[in-house]
């Protein structure tokens, strides 16, 4: 037998990159995003790679965790979540912006326990010589599609330069940014981050969407900005023309309410969050499909439980993101590769990233025609390019920013603004 | 990246080796039971096995899949699923001898991929230099826990010679076998197959056993043999007793009346023996304890998936077992050691087989304790042995026997025998 491959190091290192000024239902996303790169060393020279927040309390969580399963062989995931498990306590993290649902103690065991699954994953797939889908069942299909994810914006930062996209604030923007991003990147499915403009304008934007791109499958997600009742008028008037809802409304009960009359399918990241809201969701029927996400659903592989409960229990699969870098797009691909049953595009923030900043190295990762081959290289497939997460390194440092708080930026500019959930 | 390992050649060897007259609730176990060993070969050299059922319509399905991944990378699994259920298209098998319950198009499938599942993924370990249940997350414990599992049996077949286990007719046949069995492989759980006797006698049975093991946590499986009213009388009669009843009584509906009132959880591997079972059984509460067995629930990765519903689900896990060789012992040890929540001891029938039958080489598996050691080598840790798998090969071209019919050799005994589901 091979010798074992042990953690001998574990590196944590918090970075920033610009984030376009982008609206939803608690605020406006900050000047910058932040990310953590997880860096697993062995004593057999390899080294695997993980991505995940970087919200202090997050941080610190990581860092025991890191502490916890040092010393540990690379394949003994089962052990090393007990360990994270055992290190975590009852202690529960909490998403900080409000865009996700309750988190739970064993949702917090997921989130802190998933970048290192996902390094460790990488080091036994280099070992291995092979790529990280192939520890997940192999690859049933070559690319991942992906949306094009529309958000209304600002045309920039308030005091700072305009991006090159432009302001979105109604539905010929959005039209506009949907054009570029499709015509870039060639998605074939399209997402609009609601929950931002009145309900009657955010559906004129999808049914000026559904005009400009015929055929082309589109989603709304508010982010549970409306009631039941504002959830079921737009379901009424968006028949037809979604093919999901997503999060219309707050909470499972009402995600039933709305899903027991809505003709589409209601979609969720908030809602259905860990392994232990699925019983009530699934008892309920309060959604038809789960967005999966490696970074809170525990990694890979508990991601290939979701996906196969979803399959199970006769509910859709789709991909949530936040604004992510490198390592987590190569990441979601090799996931999304091996899921048979990824039934919608997967989400991703990727065209709102600055192309001149990433952690990895360039070339390994690219669109075409709205999807991502998967990475070539073993394991990941993506190298960590040690200057550039110097610089963003240097980045977190400088920005200031320690915590995701879409609303308290909001309140800095408008401070009139209040996050109402539901707001209509 | 490593060469890819392609699959060149699939044998498939049906055996039978030698089978006391083993009772139960639709006849008695044939003089042989019937096993097919799967070996894999590969252009790299390395070969993987497995092990499954050998009726002739499930050999025929096992040849119609070989070919159907021949040629195929052995980490494409999730390819070669599909390339599986493309081959065998709609046809549903059947498992002969009536101890499951209905087996579906997906529930065929599962059983016809599972043995090539094992093969690659000891492939895919051997190539790695890594035992099995590293593929499944690692060992979560090293050795896994097994109950003894007791048979009311004639001593032995007719017209044959008695075996040295003797018969077991009564409550003291079945403690005197429990003690052997017990003082041979230090079992620490105790399970007996019921639906033989009426139910009195197989209470006095259990109370007997209670009696004589105090403490060692005890099942009672009928195989479905009981009416609703039945299971309740027993289930009141061994209330404090049994850690669980297995399959008292037909079908998820039935089962759902006794477990509502039953003190005891309600074990199965009849009314829950595919994926597509596992929503209604959910929504019924008709099962708290789902038997595992990687044979029809799809290979180990899939049996992992299990794993995980009934985590998810609130639903204990056991293992099943049906008559079987070193091969299935093995994978059956490295998923149970990578299954953080096998809250039960597995079944095995292992202490049945003549210790001299096995087409694996001596020495990698052992009892102890009443568990067995996860096996030291690289793959499933066990060798084929070419000389014993002929002879069992021979074996099974001598015995004349094609298919499992429990029912049609208990009949060529008694030919007023019934089959009766349920009986009483």
């Amino acid at each position: 037998m091979s010798d074992s491959i042990t953690i001998t190091r574990i590196d944590i290192t918090p970075v920033a990159f610009k984030d376009p000024a982008l609206l939803n239902a608690v605020g406006v996303h900050e000047p910058y995003a932040l990310r953590a790169v997880v860096e697993v060393s062995t004593d057999q020279g390899l080294t695997g790679l993980g991505e995940t927040y970087a919200d202090e309390g997050h941080l610190r969580r990581l860092r025991a965790a890191a502490d916890a399963i040092t010393g540990t062989d690379v394949h003994a995931l089962g052990r090393m979540r007990q360990a994270v498990a055992l290190a975590l306590g009852e202690e529960r993290g909490s998403d900080g912006h409000g865009l996700t649902g309750m988190i739970t103690t064993s949702g917090t065991l997921d989130r802190v326990f998933s970048p290192f699954e996902v390094a460790c994953l990488d080091i036994q797939a280099r070992a291995a010589g092979r790529p990280v889908c192939d520890l997940l069942g192999g690859a049933v299909r070559d690319r991942v599609p992906f949306s094009a994810y529309l958000f209304y914006k600002w045309a920039g930062h308030p005091g700072g330069t305009p991006d090159d996209w432009g302001p979105a604030l109604d539905p010929e923007g959005i039209v506009a940014q949907a054009r570029r991003m499709v015509d870039t990147y060639g998605f074939t499915a399209v997402k609009l981050k609601g929950g931002v403009m009145p309900p009657r304008q955010e559906v004129d934007a999808v049914l000026a969407l559904r005009e400009a791109f015929p055929g082309v499958p589109l989603r709304l997600d508010p982010n549970a900005a409306w009631t039941v009742e504002t959830s079921l008028t737009v379901a009424r008037e968006l028949e037809g023309v979604l093919e999901y809802l997503e999060d219309p409304t707050p909470g499972q009960e009402g995600m039933a309410r709305v899903a027991r009359e809505a003709a589409m399918p209601l979609a969720t990241n908030m809602c259905v969050v860990g392994f232990d809201e699925l019983p009530a969701a699934v008892r309920r029927d309060a959604v038809q499909v789960v967005l999966s996400d490696h970074h809170y659903w525990g990694g890979l592989q508990r991601s290939r439980l979701l996906a196969g409960i979803c399959d199970t229990f006769g509910m859709g699969l789709s991909m949530h993101s936040n604004s992510h870098l490198g390592i987590s797009l190569a990441a979601m691909t090799h996931l999304g590769a091996a899921t048979e049953n990824l039934t919608y595009a997967c989400d991703t923030h990727w065209p709102w990233k600055d192309p001149a900043e990433d952690v990895v190295a360039p070339g390994a990762l690219g669109f075409r025609d709205g999807s991502v081959a998967v990475p070539a290289g073993p394991g990941l497939g993506v190298e960590l390019d040690r200057d550039a997460l110097a610089r963003l390194h240097e980045q977190y440092l400088a920005c200031g920013l320690r915590n995701r708080d879409d609303t308290g930026y909001m309140r800095s500019i408008d401070p009139a603004y209040e996050k109402l959930t539901p707001r209509w």
